[in-house]
């Protein structure tokens, strides 16, 4: 019934819409510039690449597929550690433990009697890269936790040239490797994704390793622990992970095939150019800036 | 089983910790200077305000309550409006139609033939206020989309100083009024809860009227509609709200009774800056910044 109704008004406007247009018609907008829709609409194939398969980690939660790409380029060590695990079957009957609202779902396997070889019980810390492990497209917006901020080949990151060091950022759905104080500790057997506001104070202390290309909605619509730091109260209310491939290492046909845009690409920086500065005609005061986490990083099935 | 040791670990370390410990015993941590919890602990009385309940809204749904509390200070006639339409139960039976994954969850009343007033379908929209309208606590960290942020009286907010206008900010929890690209259709009837990371890029350009006090997982945990801006597919997918009631409404003991942390008291002051630098061992590399919507505000039980 409402339906035809809503849905004409999405056609007309933006965002967060109100049910005024039930009783109040809108006047005819005028022709707004292309926004990220448009501009990715027109973008050429080249501007995109395919994930990369051999780094991508399939979670199967019993709701469906959590699609990760982790970045080899600045924690070489920890994803090759973490891809060991996925390939000994570490994660599966692995399951979310943990889901601290606004903050983070992490995942552990939480047989305790699943030992791991000496070799793998601790790893040395990649927190941070030098700062030509990989090339980076500078986000002119300043940040406050870095000096400068941009992307690292679709992964949001920042680096400090004085430092010489470079390392993926916290930003909405971020995956990285859970430790204890010592941090050699972050083996890589838990891992947490950030469902919440980017809690950035993280950047540095943690190796990040990737970031969710698709499933978002499946670890941020877990219920919240009821436990401190949100884990779960009873094993029982785990949420099941029955097991973790590379995508890589299944059949074609079993993959879900994915592309990403370029963070290197004109295509990339026009979105950001939209974003920035809203192109359509509901917003009346533009940002003029856009924050790191808030750059979307734009996913698509492959055509 | 796991559950003792689990609970030993979450003692001993303070975030993200991980499964190593199953593997590897943990160095006795040094002691730490005071964190969130303690600082909190040992807060005088007088640094917390009970909820303002005549400007409290109750959510009822299937799952609970969800609390907010509305600040007249900076957009009197919309937390008017809003009360008034609680208190014609115009949001009996309502409706959350929307849930887009890291933005918002809306709601109205899905009943079309529910008509208001000829009085009421606009109102003239109070996206910012002038800068006197009520005292603001500056955070010093700068900011990208304001020249200064802050709160007032237990929000976040903003304010443009050269401009003469403050405004409250959208980071989660906040709620606003939704509109049509006509600012004056935002006239309270439609309203939405911030769920994902901050949306500053909305500030200015919507009449933020308050914040969830409690219940923030109840709208973040919804199911992702699947249509474009996060509306459900069909009506039977909307989540109901049975009814809305202003907490100053109902008797005593049906009020959840709720403190805030005063945003102007020194034990802000030193939340804040144990968020800034966090203070417990576990972090290596200390922020030495918060951004304006990773600045805790406490809630607690009155005691």
């Amino acid at each position: 019934m409402m339906t035809d109704r809503r849905m004409a008004r999405i056609a007309s406007c933006a965002l967060l819409c109100a049910a005024s247009q039930l009783f109040a018609a809108d006047p005819p907008a005028p022709k707004a510039p292309p926004g990220m829709a448009e501009i990715l609409a027109a973008s050429p194939a080249g501007d995109w690449r395919a994930l990369m398969d051999e780094h991508t980690m399939y979670l199967q939660l019993p709701a469906g597929r959590v699609i990760i790409e982790m970045d080899p380029a600045l924690s070489p060590h920890a994803v090759a550690a973490i891809e060991a695990l996925v390939r000994m079957h570490y994660f599966d009957n692995a399951a979310v433990v943990r889901v601290q609202d606004n903050f983070v779902a992490q995942w552990v396997n939480p047989d305790t009697t699943r030992k791991l070889p000496d070799s793998m019980l601790t790893l040395a810390p990649e927190f941070t890269a030098p700062i030509g492990a990989a090339p980076f497209t500078v986000l002119p917006d300043r940040d406050g936790f870095a000096p400068e901020v941009g992307f690292v080949d679709g992964f949001a990151a920042a680096r400090d040239p004085k430092a010489g060091r470079m390392w993926l950022a916290h930003c909405y759905g971020a995956v990285g490797i859970g430790r204890d104080n010592d941090p050699a500790t972050g083996n890589g057997a838990e891992l947490y994704a950030v469902i919440g506001h980017a809690p950035r104070q993280l950047d540095r202390n943690v190796t990040v390793v990737g970031r969710v290309r698709q499933g978002m909605e499946l670890l941020a619509t877990l219920p919240r622990g009821t436990e401190a730091l949100g884990y779960y109260a009873k094993p029982s209310e785990n949420v099941p992970i029955s097991r973790v491939v590379m995508a890589g290492d299944l059949p074609a046909a079993e993959r879900t095939r994915l592309q990403v845009l370029r963070t290197d690409s004109k295509t990339f920086q026009e979105v950001v150019e939209a974003r920035r500065n809203r192109t359509d005609t509901w917003y009346i005061n533009k940002a003029g800036y856009i924050d790191l986490c808030n750059a979307p990083i734009p996913v698509r099935p492959a055509p």
